[in-house]
């Protein structure tokens, strides 16, 4: 396709698609584009605009971004002219002005990229590396706000489609969910063939500038009851079972696809369109669930374990059973797991219902259902006992619960009145046996 | 569709949708959708805000808008302080604080209402409603320009897709293009059907949120040689040619298809591309041409044929000739044809090539070709003798020609130098004769 | 795409398609198609054979016909030997031999025909016109024989597809509703736009091999309560009602598209498959029946009503009554329709029930309705005032209900007893009062 | 969807379609299906014979049959009768009675089984079956003779569709791919999609009633020059080319799909119709060869190479050369590779050209490719040392080349004079030195 439009605009304007043989730069293209000349030939200065940065190493492109917050930023001057008129005289004619003096420059070239062929793909790619970036250089800040701000609006709810991915999708889109899967990893095509099984749902957001790659997703298992272990879930011989007679769907895994969409929620939406498709499908469900990790738990008890620890939340003999944490393989020895079982069991409770980021929950998985609506309901003991999730949390999941007749009131609790809506069994496992 | 997304929300949420019952009114709704209760309901409430809006007569629209104005604008002493602690001291954190106090809530108002089920459409109505009452509301154009910044960002080139017509189109996209053509009249299906023939070809842009509805369309047909008559073209009973020996494609109907996508302009970027499709498709094509009308002639004409006209533009005799003009049949008439001819064509020619609004012509649709880089070429004495078109221009039609080697340098001196770029036929029968 | 084909398959076999220049004819040409020489360029000479047929005037296709039957048949010597050998000895080679021999050449012609592009097409056309020649040359039957066989292989239920059709379909399958469309006749696009409307529905069966053009179609109307009139379902003005409160599925119009396709029936199935679409969609629907033609009513009554009639059926005194149908608007004459009624509505009742042709009903709707195990369930008096209907059946229209629960058993009871399942209301208004 | 299907099949019918609870067994349901009960219920009852035949075990297949050769057979006297009747009087009348008599009834007990859900693909099946069975039951010939008959009529070339498969084709279809391939096996999902890389094509027949499931594919290699050896073309970590560069398409594996399809051949279309796609996407292609195995040569030359062998072919010393065959790594043994390749070239190109089964040649796909008009262009040693191609052909490999200007010529040479074509390269490979 490309080769195709290259012929065809390199006829249609007679100019070179290969940039700097002509000692041609990137910012030198990059002016062009937001020049008149960008008005005429917008498509094909873009994509020389993209050739060029996509040739660019890490080092160049941390140029690249550096230019962009100096040489494409709002003039210093217009902007406080402007803010004096409008403190002068504030009416809409001053506001207006002020509006167009505080917008970059960088913000309109990143929206003539965007016309380049798959300019879309590129400028979240571009994104990527810029967040890379910017961890070293932290007023980059500044030029990702206008990407950020951009995807905002590109990516609103109203342009995403909803697309159940089955065994009939391409498998130009299939193999994008074997690779942006990191929850619980696709060990191949067969692993992904079970996932989308008939007793099995998985659905993804499309945008229409991205057609092929899914920007989240998420995995359903239709079970009976709700599921408090992974391993059953993704076996890989598992036995297939009626979707007709279940009555819970388990959210096992839900994925969002690019790095450089960070910020660009979308699974809270995701969540609550799937449940309406299930429940459009599968009248007979009576319960909607996710199965999810709890990445931040053994990252905190850590630190809350140390010498000197609340003894309110740990006495000193309880520090000493969590020394069993040590041993890599403490949850294959029944002994040691045994010991640990009451202690982690309320001391993961209290993580999650008392630990705070802010307002909110320090874990951020928590935060994102809670926030959602959604209710802690269950505590699952060795629910998953992969490495991974042994080192975030003890080989703890945690189902929480989208009752669709409280995700509104929960929401409201969540975000007014910073509550953390969870079912009395969990809150009781936070309370120390006794008190 | 709709009502079962309504009985979903309705189900998820237990909030009844129709509005106004619980005294629930659209400005609670609308502040209800940018509070924290947005984004956990934010689809349901949208749609609410969009029913009520559907519901009102154009008064209550107009109070609406002026509540947006009002009401969802931005904070002037928030916005005064930012200004100010940008001229105290212009760093990056001043100029974001600054960028965020001078966006208008209403535009984040209008981007969560595109949330709502065909959200976009519905958005694109309200603009053109905004644009009507915006006549004698001068004051609302504030309000306007947020939907137009959101719109010229969403409606970006690329997230365009060109899409052919043809007679396989669905009939629900086809009626469209009856609905929407305005420069030749369509007359009912068959037609249509006529102008979706082999030797034909019709492009639109399309944008995922509209799926069945064009943006802008082009109608092409494939003749020898450039067409001067549109008759011969849409004519009923014109017997069908074959398209492998046309040697020039005449563009004879471009159509913006909504008035609430006003200067958002898509017609330049489609004739282009449309050229690189015909030239794949039909390789032997030599000319791209469009077959145009000049609707601003005849009324400049009537101002500059008054009493007391620029002598060396108009010779008394000449607007005692212009007086034959008065009998709507004049081009039935021979005698009468034969005296305008030659007046009319330097007159027209002078008009295109010399009257100005600004530095560019005054006629738009010239405005339209020679930015986009085409070339004034031909002069067609009575192309279209509609009413409409003798009404606007004495029933001549005019060719710009899209030459693919030359379109960037004339864009360049159109838009740099002021030029008309015209051939130099046009340019003769600009000059009067003996000069 | 054929010129395309053209060019590859000349390019291809260095031949001219264009049959006739080098002294080619079709009859040398279906030679070379049925020996050796077509395996190798079977598709290009298919092409010229259809090419040479569709040149063909009304005459000379006669000829062709008569070539078939009498060139292209069973070598009657080999058919001989053949059935003495199966005489001597029956077993599975000689049956073998047998088959062989008894399968004319022509068959295995119509076979690789169909290889041609869009053969299948060409054959069904061509068929169209055999029928047509038959009429005068009933000895065409035995080449009949062999395309209907073929047909009925090819049009096997297992290949058909069935496909809703609405406002979505690509206009040059709609079209073709117009065109097809004979029971009530389509007045233009808005007609059919209306036919298609959200409380109506189109079903339609297609082959792959004709992609655009349907087999057979049914319009259905939703409704409450049985319709006894038809010009409140086609009226231009009707108001769309809400199919969720509809009760009824009237399937008022069922089309035949094809006449090549004679004798091979779809509609039994359509019926049945189309009351299986309507019961998942509108769970809702309790009755499922026509709104049917009786055309052979009158043909039969001008028969029946000769001087000499049955006395048992029509006494000398309704003789007389029944000349009021000489007036051609005797239904918008009060005093004439009140005279008729009763008498037409007992003929009509004793026709459909009583009135044969061998052990069937006389009237073909009724056959084919009572065969798929309808029941005649409503008689409806004026029901139709087109002229057409006004000729065929005195304006009657009758239902037949098709009841999930016995259409087994109707049809049954239809074929191995003759029996004319009817409702009791209907039987009543057969006999004549005081009997 | 079979399960929707059923309920609504059980729903219209109230019959239960799980056979045999109520003494039904398949041989009733096939005699219903043939009935007039078949008319009304003949989806349903079809459904419940394939359902039946399904469940049943090899040997009541078996039995199955047998009952479908004896009981479902023709009548022998009603045959004789018809036999006897056209002896008398041999007109049209007569033979379409004859006709009649000996179609077996299990042909249009076929017919109606392929209305079921799937019933085209459950004959496919069925005949698979049928066909290992026949292996022990000769007699069953009779019963495949109607299966195969109708399987030519339905899959004839008019109803195949060409599709093109790449990687954005389901995944569902893609499986099927790694299935069928038998000529050069596919290792997983990576081996696949390598073979449909850019400078790769995959091409496929299908049929509407298998819509996911190809009948015949072929995978196509874009190179330069003709490739005589399969590593680097299937080697899983080989660099992509520019198919733009290309001049040769190599053919490289063909495959058929479905043994129950055994014997109705559709490669030879196929590979003609790629070529026509070939040369419209890529204009530059000079040549089209496969790169074909010889799978006959190493079983025909353990035959020829015994003691008391043709001295003409093989001398003492030869056969005494031959011996090193028996190491089964010769190949990698320089010493003897260079002993046996002079000698084993000669002879399969005698193999190939001369060795023949009555007048076509001994190896099957020799037979194939000449037959379609190609011509034998060159021998490849060790073109494939897998233990499969080492085992059939002492790993040779052989290309055949699809001469646009030829195919025909060399199809009659082939199918009229025994004629196998082949370049002067090969011929004089045949030829023993010196002589």
């Amino acid at each position: 396709m490309n080769s195709v439009a290259d012929a065809g605009l390199e006829l249609l304007f007679r100019r070179k698609l290969a940039p700097g043989s002509d000692g041609e730069n990137i910012y030198t293209l990059c002016n062009e584009l937001l020049s008149t000349l960008g008005e005429a030939s917008g498509t094909a200065i873009a994509r020389k605009v993209i050739v060029a940065y996509e040739a660019m190493d890490a080092e160049a492109r941390c140029v690249f971004f550096e230019k962009l917050r100096r040489d494409f930023n709002v003039d210093a001057k217009t902007v406080l002219d402007a803010a004096n008129a409008y403190a002068a005289q504030s009416d809409d004619a001053s506001l207006a002005k002020l509006i167009r003096a505080v917008e970059p420059p960088r913000q309109e070239l990143f929206r003539r990229l965007n016309m380049a062929p798959n300019g879309t793909e590129s400028l979240v790619r571009m994104r990527r590396d810029l967040l890379e970036t910017l961890r070293d250089k932290p007023e980059l800040k500044a030029v990702d706000a206008d990407l950020r701000h951009l995807f905002a609006s590109w990516f609103n709810r109203g342009f995403l489609a909803l697309r159940r991915i089955d065994w009939e999708t391409p498998a130009a889109v299939l193999e994008k969910l074997i690779e942006y899967e990191t929850v619980h990893e696709m060990r191949g095509w067969d692993d992904l063939r079970r996932r989308l099984a008939p007793d099995r749902r998985c659905f993804a957001f499309f945008h229409s500038a991205l057609p092929n790659d899914p920007l989240v997703f998420v995995e359903v298992a239709l079970v009976k009851g709700i599921s408090g272990e992974i391993g059953p879930i993704i076996s890989l011989d598992r036995v297939e079972s009626d979707p007709a007679s279940a009555d819970t769907a388990i959210f096992y895994s839900i994925n969002n696809c690019h790095e450089g969409l960070r910020g660009i929620t979308f699974g809270n939406f995701l969540i609550k369109q799937v449940v309406l498709e299930l429940a459009r499908e599968f009248p007979q469900l009576k319960t909607y669930a996710t199965l999810s990790p709890v990445p931040g738990f053994r990252h905190w008890l850590s630190g809350a374990s140390k010498p000197g620890a609340d003894p309110e939340l740990l006495t000193d003999a309880e520090i000493e059973t969590l020394v069993l944490l040590g041993d890599s393989d403490w949850s294959a020895d029944a002994t040691k797991a045994e010991a640990l079982q009451p202690l982690l069991t309320r001391l993961i409770a209290h993580y999650l219902l008392h630990e705070k980021r802010g307002s909110e929950p320090l874990d951020p998985v928590a935060r994102f259902h809670l926030r959602n609506g959604a209710r802690l309901d269950r505590i699952n003991w060795l629910g998953d006992c992969s490495l991974e999730r042994m080192r975030q949390s003890a080989g703890f999941l945690v189902n929480y619960v989208y009752d669709l007749k409280s995700i509104e009131r929960n929401h409201e609790d969540y975000v007014k009145n910073h509550m953390v809506v969870a079912s009395s069994a969990v809150t009781r496992l936070a309370q120390r046996k006794g008190k």
